[in-house]
């Protein structure tokens, strides 16, 4: 039997309740639809690599909102809306009347007459941009209750202030496939670690979002990061729920090198400190230039000192058999090529280049599954039909 | 029989010329034309409803060119021509050479080798909008009489200077649905009022669109404002010609309460005299600031003396029966809410808020439907066999 | 037989190797090649005009990078992978992360996952544009080989330094048809002529595409140009061996008026000496204001002095038979139209517009017929099935 037979066999036991859902958070997906996340997009990528077409919808379309610059995404929700058969359409703040004053209630009617899916990204305000997409997402079932909206659209966190779940799912997918299936993480161990950046306010998503989603499978999850550093404390909480849940660990160091040691894994990525990223979005808010001039000068001058916080060669070869598998939610910055001195040494990020594509790969096929389980209801029997 | 079969087997009784036509102003279109766009809108909307594809076309573009800011029409546009089956492509004025001298003429043809349909917002200046249109469109005509162009692309009005037709067809269609048939709109008295808003300078396409269209079906409308903010004559007297042979009404009063007094629809809506357009128009071309400003300022203070043309609770006890339709083409100003004073009052826009996005809901496929009755010949026959 | 049957069985004879290549230069692919690229291309636009799909692919992306303005070559793109059943994704450099340091070839995967095609533009740089696409192009063969993309993306060179090969095939297939066949264009004189223009710093992609191109066939092409308005070494150098090799001739002239004495076509287009597009490049590059300023105002000055480069009424008298096939890529500067004095004559103009709106409309079906010869294997075969 081929590995999408035995997919979507598999993905017949799991118990799904994803009709009609957002994906706003991992933990708020019970294990089997994180599991059925994963069996659906890797039927897409095996799909897409034998060139069967998974059309799955006639005509709609799918509204991308990216409060902040992105490419990668941007072309990984791009491709996925239109291998589903949707139509893109990109909500540009700039071109639009939302900076006029039309309250997100509105608006998020208005443009979802024939949407689909809307896929949000608003990472650079704590606080706000997973609260936007919960607003955009209550307006949505309030359009559909009262029959503005024929449809329901599925909302889909592109990264918010708190998770990254089509980043975070990708990189489990990766992982799984690396060591071979998701019984086999069990025991792994993982280095989350915060690396030296010579930029600044780089958000907390996939810190976050690494801890926790890979708490739930029985891994032993280190986050490391220099005193200060700190994810915001919710999430904290529940990655410890998790790992006790799971069966793994969830621990914390002020120490790279500690945190690397005989690391199955290591994810070396810089972020700003939470007390940080709070402060510089009320100096957003306010529009303090100054203030976050300011803010910036100290944030960077606070980096410098941790530069020896960067994924070296040296390092890696602490890790279990001097060979960890690096991971990098891309762009990274790379020591003597992007930067002076950044996250990862050249010749570790040379070494890891093509897996770290290959991470990145599994993406547009995670946002297709996230869109699929959202909008078509009896999803496995739609899978066996296209591969029959 | 179910709606779909009812609605084609009234198209096939109508006498419709649209086939190669664009849609420009809703006067230039016969009644029959008007009942066929309406039916047509609400078999695609039920088709939606029901998720039947309404695919028209196996490809093709559809181009839309805003001259003005929009996220309404702009989703509109795209839901519209995405059901149908063409590919949206926005000329953006910025990112394209048209700012540097091309001749409208040639740039119609260059973008229109593929193209279906071309659907144009140009609202911002008194007199230059639909000539403009008009110049696409003979353009067009000339490139397809001459074989440049296979086929003639449609111009579709998206909003101009003198009407907004698919703004007030979604609105014909949401009244006829609220009260029950065309006939029924027959002695049905409608409120378009003038409303205050802090800002200045909207556009004066949906009340004239408004008067323009309302009056064909034997409705009583009164157009109401302050002394100055008058409409281009033009459309009065098409108003007046209108009303004369439907057998209704058309009155002008500077009474927001007298016209919403008995009235079985409201309507208020702010508008710029049409003389402070022109105006703004001349300065606009001239690139003159100081004389923007001045003009802003002026317009701001003359509309602050009509505070109290606002869509209050008060006014609206004085409709009929104290329940008229609250109609909004949308975003309002809302009292409290987008603005301090404006156009409708907190509580009065609250309750009629879903109506209004209803309202709106009908815009996508009113635009698919004009662009299919300018581009499918025998339109009935390709729905009957789609609904069969 | 009909003109499809006709051309698919011309196809059928040709030795073709262009699947899983790019399209970066015309002499790059072999006069087969060149020879079915146009029959490709014919057999698209005529299935157009016959209202025939000719969808070949279900989903997948094309995607655009424009790194300079486009009306036309934008629009073009967008229609051609339309009509081939793509979803255009554009690159919008502003938009995306690559000017913050990310390397082209991570970008390059990045964007790619589920990318059928990539067309670039990239003019302004002298020795950079095409190098750009090299460097892409060798980004997705590596990705493509190590597995990262299950497809390899052709990269279509939408204009570069170097040549402007969708231009110059649109070109070919024009006075193909004007002449009879290719054939025909034996010993017919060409004459590629400097114009002046009011402004500065046009490409030299176009005169080098076509001196790079006509020479092919026979045909006798003079290049004609004012002291000092060279075109880059290389370029010259293959024109020589082009027209050695099928017996045609290239000649070059600092005289308009013998270039175009006795021209059975003449393409009079401004451009900039290579030598300045040169030191332009490096200014830019410097980002040096000031020596950009100098550089402008010297060459305007300098083409100040050849206003009578101009395709006027009397230079067409001389013409073969008074009559040639007057061409250019658009927009022309029109004399008394865009500018005060421009490229050509306003009757001139006149009188061949639509012929020139004719020859643009030959570049979607160009970018078509590249794309498909890239992606699909055994095209012949599918096309012959499309209009079995």
């Amino acid at each position: 039997m081929d590995m999408i037979a035995k997919n979507v066999q598999a993905l017949e036991k799991l118990t799904v309740h994803t009709h009609n859902q957002d994906f706003l958070l991992t933990w708020e997906k019970s294990r089997d639809e994180i599991e059925a996340l994963l069996l659906t997009a890797e039927i897409f990528s095996e799909m897409h690599r034998q060139k069967k077409p998974f059309r799955l919808f006639d005509s709609g379309l799918a509204i991308s909102i990216f409060r902040d610059n992105s490419t990668r995404t941007r072309f990984s929700f791009a491709a996925a809306v239109n291998a589903l058969g949707l139509g893109l359409s990109e909500l540009d703040e700039v071109k639009s009347q939302i900076a006029h004053g039309e309250t997100v209630r509105e608006t998020a009617n208005m443009i979802s007459f024939l949407a689909e899916a809307i896929g949000i990204r608003d990472d650079m305000y704590l606080g706000e941009g997973n609260r936007y997409m919960r607003e955009v997402s209550a307006a949505l079932e309030e359009g559909f209750e009262a029959g503005v909206l024929h449809q329901r659209p599925a909302v889909i966190n592109l990264q918010c202030d708190i998770d990254h779940p089509t980043q975070t799912a990708a990189d489990l997918l990766h992982i799984r496939n690396h060591f071979g299936s998701l019984e086999a993480l069990r025991g792994k161990k993982i280095a989350m670690s915060w690396a030296y950046s010579p930029s600044y306010g780089k958000p907390l998503s996939v810190p976050q979002g690494i801890i926790g989603l890979l708490t739930r499978f029985g891994m032993e999850v280190t986050l490391a990061h220099p005193p200060g550093y700190d994810l915001i404390p919710e999430v904290l909480e529940i990655a410890r729920r998790n790992s006790a849940a799971s069966g793994g660990s969830f621990r914390r160091t002020e120490s790279m090198a500690e945190a690397v040691a005989g690391a199955d894994i290591v994810y070396p990525k810089s972020w700003a400190p939470y007390r940080v990223m709070e402060e510089r979005t009320s100096l957003l808010k306010r529009g303090d230039r100054e203030g976050l001039k300011a803010l910036e000068k100290e944030c960077l001058a606070n980096n410098a000192r941790f530069k020896n916080w960067e994924c070296d060669a040296a390092k890696m070869k602490g890790t279990k058999g001097g060979s960890a598998l690096y991971m990098h939610c891309l762009p990274a910055d790379i020591s003597g090529v992007s930067c002076e001195r950044g996250e990862v040494a050249r010749e570790v990020f040379e070494k890891y280049r093509l897996e770290t594509y290959r991470e990145a790969g599994f993406k547009p096929f995670v946002i297709a599954a996230m869109i699929a389980m959202a909008r078509i209801p009896d999803l496995p029997t739609h899978l066996a039909r296209l591969n029959a």
